[in-house]
């Protein structure tokens, strides 16, 4: 009786670590260049969910530098807003980070979005671009806290689900999509 | 009992995590500019087995960049081939990676192997390299699947035991070897 | 009675795993330009603490380079040496690394701290910065051992107390320090 109960134990502390563990491994993405290239598989299961009952994927988080920004895409399957059950829509978030005090705010970089044509022939691929800059009064790039989670920017309408079908957006069940912050003009630490 | 049978599916269920955590650790080994510097620690024992039975050793896999191609290094201390018994045999494998679809097959770029000789004296090393450009006809560098392994390329006689235990190539019971993916042709994604 | 033995096997193995993960991922800092930024949270409790009983914190690791060498910083917050009592202290030291025996010795290479102002507007920061280039005669920087821990070099009386608390140094309970390693001549493996 006693030792199971310190196997519990045991597996409870094992537990924390590994969750852990997983934080910090899903954080060093390594992408500190201000892009992700983010996949998501199986595409189909996730749009049926989505269907069903509207459903945000979240990449995982990436950052402009090592010490930059931290950003993150969201995807709406079967759309939101005005795309909503017409769309696929894209958004990015700032995410509150360890380095926010010591940064710059608001966000003001250009952000780009892409959607790979996977066609196997890369002189044949049409990507779907679109690209905005961050408004100094837009209250998304405004810095984010705990408590105030910021609402994402971006696209509600990126690309028709009949578009998506067309050409090779989606392929193997997978879709990629690229985005692309402009550094260039963030001062580092 | 039923409790003894809850704790059996806990250990099995963070079995799990960890195998998980432990190959997306593997992953993400930073190597992402087509470089790896390959530490084989106790070569005198490794070579012992090997010597018993044919053993493959595998090194961590490494990236021509962040989403680039996924390869690995494998040697047979004992040799394998032509080298079998009397050299160390050293492979280059591409190995399926996860942004495949959006790369160009074949593989076609230069590399090189470097054997380090580590001797203090920076100036006295005289270092052991091979190079060789994938031609496009090798099955080798093919695009591969998981049910399709393709096989390694290289030198089965890179080194005869003999060279091998001259000079520093081994140290403190220690190889160093170097591989280098001329990646100045690669269309980045 | 059998089989909460081997549940306690798997656990014990389970934890060794994670304990090498943990260690692992401690490693990976990314950290591998030569420079360091070190958050330090909840400075006041651990201020309390070093008051009691003299403690050293450890920054994570970092690199000069992919196999560079291996460096960490050391704090106290309420000093040792000649500042024990009235300064914050702060030390870098020379860690044994996996790819010492390839690498030049003594390191002689020049060393930047910075004490980062953390006020909003970053024209009105004013850093503490102090910067050493390590003499070969030095112990400090020579090739270090597992069995001899080499003892760390900075700065005993880095800034007072009384200094540290005015301007924005320390900010939400926390304090960043930025190490910065002139990597210009280290040649690479």
């Amino acid at each position: 009786r006693e030792h199971l109960l310190m196997m519990c134990m045991v597996a409870k502390r094992q537990e924390e670590e590994i969750l852990s563990l997983r934080a910090e491994l899903d954080t060093m993405t390594g992408n500190t260049d201000g892009t992700l290239l983010w996949k998501i598989d199986n595409y189909s299961s996730l749009f049926a969910k989505a269907k069903k009952e509207t459903t945000e994927l979240c990449s995982k988080p990436f950052f402009t530098s090592k010490y930059g920004y931290k950003l993150g895409l969201t995807a709406f399957l079967n759309g939101n807003g005005s795309g909503e059950g017409t769309h696929f829509s894209l958004y990015i978030k700032i995410l509150p980070g360890e380095y926010d005090t010591l940064l710059q705010w608001p966000f003001t970089h250009p952000v780009e979005f892409t959607l790979l044509d996977q066609t196997d022939d890369a002189k044949k691929r049409r990507h779907i671009k679109e690209s905005f800059t961050a408004d100094a009064s837009w209250k998304n790039f405004h810095r984010p806290s705990k408590q105030n989670i910021t609402l994402g920017y971006g696209y509600p309408t990126l690309i028709s689900h009949e578009e998506l079908n067309l050409r090779n957006y989606i392929r193997d069940d997978t879709i990629f999509i690229k985005v692309k912050v402009d550094t260039s003009k963030i001062v580092g630490i």
